[in-house]
């Protein structure tokens, strides 16, 4: 089991999130593409609009991941500075990517053409690749193991479609839930034991409160499916002579 | 306007929201109560559940900032981690603390009484002080500038709301949205020297996708309100000179 894992960090950036006023959905998505990709998310960051926070928490992340992704900056109001964090982080220039010119002065050819805020939309840190975005013209940015995607969650969708599959992943880590009206206080000792019993294997607690009564799922995964199975139905065991009542796939 | 500003870090621990199996909904939670009480949000981070990855998360955000949260992992199973990796992180002992005992006795007398997975939920890093819990017996817990929270939503909703009031805060941030069917990247240029012209503001814009069209929501905030009000007036002069219709309070 000395098989690589791979390894990603992810920068969101942006003061919509830390002023609560926008409610994230681009970590849960992030986080769910990259297990299909078999890459683990190892750490999240959540910045303001200011360089030297984003310079800061690229940098600290993209040396100890395989990947960095960043959401949200990369649009054309003053507010977004994500290419210039970017190109500071890495010591390179911002240049304007002609591909990415190009396919903005026909994406907004019918939409009053180009200004100079859509243009901002083609600056580049130099080196840098592009990410298609069928959505909305302006294309993600690829500049060595740094993913710039955009905030808006439905074209950060988009830019995950268009790199599936082209990123290198390790075997993914798969699951399994058992769920039920189980206070997680009871079962405490039945899940570490359990746990420990099965190397290569972690189990996760996730308890909840729900019509007025407790329960718990609990999540199994490991990246042999034979050793996850074999953990499963250890817990089943387990669950049933304590007596508790679960149901395979979670409540 | 050379007002203290208060600043909070918030460290979210859990491989479930890393995972993507659970969509984190304490960012959101705890970014707004932080903005009523006068505190800005500065940072977050989402660690997994591993103690040197908390330390040094918690490590780097508490120094920075005047108030430290955390969400997660201090439930009663193996998993549960963030009461060592906190008294890890300042140097301190774990201690059961007597009145967290007496507290989860009580709630679980009539619930098959105390056992050795309910007392982990007693345990506090030493010199900790109580965050009461109506929900579900087992306390938050405060040291130094640190406050740990439940990771299960509305348990860390009653927390919050036990601490409203209790710490100190500067100015609350306060702002006006103004909405429209308007891309964004047509008043880029007006956004920007609105920003410029008001220096006690900040203009955030927020684009959109819905029903086929694009809009935006402009954000404006200050702590001062009559520079608030003056910079709105400017952006709506703006946008009505530029032919655009806007909503007060955003679409």
């Amino acid at each position: 089991m000395s098989e690589k894992i791979y390894t990603a960090g992810l920068v969101v950036i942006g003061d919509e999130i830390l002023s609560g006023r926008t409610h994230d959905k681009n970590i849960a998505q992030v986080a769910s593409w990259l297990q299909v990709q078999g890459i683990r998310l190892d750490e999240v960051r959540v910045v303001a609009d200011v360089q030297e926070r984003i310079v800061e928490a690229v940098n600290a992340l993209r040396e100890r991941n395989d990947y960095l992704f960043t959401t949200g900056g990369i649009g054309p109001t003053h507010d977004d500075i994500t290419v210039d964090a970017i190109a500071a982080a890495l010591g390179v220039s911002v240049v304007i990517h002609p591909e990415a010119r190009a396919i903005l002065e026909r994406y907004y050819a019918d939409k009053g053409g180009i200004n100079e805020g859509r243009l901002r939309m083609a600056r580049v840190p130099e080196g840098a690749e592009l990410i298609p975005n069928k959505k909305s013209g302006a294309p993600g940015i690829q500049i060595g193991n740094i993913y710039l995607m955009a905030g808006v969650p439905h074209i950060t969708a988009g830019m995950l479609d268009a790199l599936t599959g082209t990123l290198e992943g390790g075997a993914p880590l798969l699951s399994e839930t058992i769920g039920g009206w189980i206070p997680e206080s009871e079962v405490s000792d039945l899940l570490r034991e359990t746990e420990q019993a099965h190397e290569n294997c972690q189990i996760g607690s996730y308890p909840f409160f729900r019509d007025g009564k407790v329960g718990s799922n609990f999540v199994i995964r490991s990246t042999d499916a034979d050793d996850l199975q074999s953990c499963v139905d250890t817990l089943c065991d387990g669950l049933g002579t304590s007596g508790f009542d679960f149901t395979p796939g979670g409540i």
